[in-house]
């Protein structure tokens, strides 16, 4: 890639931020040109910001440590440096909502971990294996909301990604999936840090995730989705049944899938 | 209970024969009058057998402490002594088939922890809040092996007995069950010692248990079955897929069993 | 013993007051007539202010589970109903040492969990085996901070406890013990709950405690002081390094200790 | 390095052996020309010897899959193959000795990494930043044992590794050693496979490794020996106390050591 594409990390300081710098360190792609995070970061060299709660186990890429991390809500301040941000805001729901729309609305395209949009009709969750046509729906986002050139997308839940694209794989070669039943052994790094506490984890498995199943039962059927009248509809032939599970493993999710013709 | 049922344990030194001794150990109906096991634990005092081996959180029971063990393969210097022996033998196959049948010939009862006998179709499986109409067996049993007292029956699979009762209960009351899925979380201690190594437990969960998907598949419909022509007829009408992962804990299996009408 | 030690316990509801609750449950000398803790749970029955956060193994003891909790800062709400109570607060140390200086001001022997008031001057750090003596300050410090009844005693570190008796025997038995050299493995629970996070300790051991060194090396000095002037003389004729490591365990310290003489 | 040292691995299908594979796998100096092994794997290919049983992180260098592995016992078969190789040979302590010294004897220098051979007099254990000057002991090796061109050496217990060179580096700079007190924590990998059981290490610390306390506490004397009249005289003036643990933890051996000046 000749130019690499500028891009925002916006809560580059927590541990979902942290894996975005480490996976963007070197990437053919993409050059981040700022970095931003809450008030209490803001103003601090990004390697001080994260002094004693960087979670990676590679060393802080060397290329970010100096530099100063801005206030994430101070959007102004970031207008103009790049087009596109990753958002890995830690709030609260309404919150982490109101301010990805204030970056869209200023004209940065925004890419979004965060579950808050999820549910929002005209964001569509992107699997670009599966549902790229989605992104069809970005003129009708921008009319709806009056933004010129911004635009929302946000990425599912992680414990389904890993049987999306087997399952689309099966839709497309026409199978007539009735019903997928799923049990999963989830790492406790999903759960972002802290997480879990230790003494929960030792000898243990926690049948439990909050949220988790409800999102793996929702998830999928906007993803097979079909955009129709500036929204996503889902697509509900497929039923979801989801059994999440807590696993004392740092990284990696385990998913076991019965599918039913 | 008045007077205590008389009870031999064979392959009371292994992990299995421990916990027997655990359980047994003050329970109301039965009393421990001996104890069998290897060549090479027979002639020592129990706690001398087990010693650096002793497995269990709680001391051994001091009752066992100074029995003199027994060699398992010697049985007729057990005959005459009881009438009931737990089996927890640890050998290959044909080798506990063979032990459990000649205790049996001899005279006694003989109630297996082992699955050498669980594909026998005259042996039951028994849950006995499912099946305690399968020892109706017994007497074809006997007739067919030639034994005048003795009798043979086994336990299922440690996996399976968590969800064969709400299962069979929904059978019992009329649903007409046509297939289960089950996802299992399988602590360690399920096989046996020394079992899993630490290196490949530790931050992991394992996704394979050798025979274990095969046994939860086929032994439910041993245990709904029904005894016909001296045998147990299994009842096949239920579908098993049976998905189980070791994981790092000690103790306890938890199932995931979705059930489809 | 025929009649009962009437005591409340402050700070009942969380981990440390779980603890309390589970051993003095049946325990031969306590009766527990009150429970208290901080404006949330107040006016909660206990079994309702846990919720969701009862940690310990054992079921809520059911004699609990109905006590309907007090504020713990309401001192005076307590008054008359017992003489002595068991501090387990959870709150910033300023706030610990006013709340029980509070309840010995009141009237109450406060016997404290916490580490705030291990430091105080004229604030015994118990181990009856070892320093009884050391509640012939409890006059003093009545007399200094204008107590009638009240009186304040603090237990040690706790992975400090286990060396201490095995020390204070080789100093009784008039070994002149020059130094000690301690190596900890200390479980998760001393951490409290939540404690460290699971993703911290799977497949790791963390070489540093905060505090936990300084204490270990400080209050034995205590431990082995004397009663002079008011206050307790530490005796640091023994110099102690202490290093002191979290582990993947969740209850019960191990401690090495190598001695000098 | 124009031109490598070419090399043989003989062990090389246990878990000591994977990992030389793994280290030796594009080293800058060493060529492996050849891998021997029981005759269990001998006359299979590399890939099929390991094929279940490969424990690295990382898949088996493509280099090595297709290498037909020798029998180890055949020294003839690989004379004039290499100059040098390192064993990892996993046997009784005498065949390992008789095995390392029938290599020497046919002219190779034996690099082992086993303990078996630490112990002898006239064989040293190297630590090449400390004792290099140990190698001055191999002309009197040979005289003594008949061999013309073979040599053997070893490489010390693995927990020592980590504070011999701070303890050297101590001593050089003229500080005088009394003693040192050792405490460690070590990872199950360094029992080889399948090391400790799940079941021990799920939860727990173990504070016992067969024979480590006993090598620690041996082998630093020897390296900081001298060569006189053709053996290491171990320097005995520094006393040694070591505490070793197992931890649940896959690698990575943590040592606390205090040094008494």
């Amino acid at each position: 890639m000749k130019k690499k594409i500028k891009v925002g990390v916006i809560g580059a300081t927590g541990m979902i931020g942290q894996n975005y710098l480490r996976l963007l360190s070197g990437h053919p792609w993409f050059e981040v040109v700022f970095l931003a995070a809450s008030p209490r970061s803001a103003g601090k060299k990004y390697a001080d910001a994260v002094a004693g709660r960087w979670h990676m186990d590679e060393a802080i890429p060397a290329q970010y440590r100096d530099i100063v991390v801005e206030d994430a809500s101070n959007v102004s301040g970031t207008v103009g440096r790049c087009r596109l941000v990753f958002s890995a805001v830690e709030m609260d729901k309404k919150a982490i909502m109101a301010l990805e729309e204030e970056y869209a609305d200023r004209g940065f395209a925004v890419v979004s971990n965060n579950s808050a949009h999820r549910h929002t009709a005209d964001v569509p969750v992107m699997v670009p294996e599966i549902n790229h046509d989605h992104l069809a729906i970005i003129p009708q986002q921008r009319r709806q909301r009056g933004w010129k050139e911004g635009l929302l997308v946000v990425k599912p839940n992680c414990s389904i990604q890993s049987y999306m694209l087997p399952l689309y794989a099966l839709v497309k070669a026409g199978c007539r999936v009735d019903a997928i039943i799923v049990a999963t052994l989830q790492a406790v790094s999903g759960a972002g840090y802290p997480g879990p506490a230790s003494i929960d984890m030792i000898d243990n498995t926690v049948p439990y995730i909050p949220g988790e199943e409800e999102k793996s039962e929702v998830e999928p059927a906007k993803i097979l989705g079909r955009v129709e009248g500036g929204r996503i509809v889902p697509d509900k032939s497929i039923k979801i049944s989801a059994h999440c599970n807590r696993v004392a493993v740092s990284d990696g999710h385990t998913a076991f899938c019965s599918i039913r013709f």
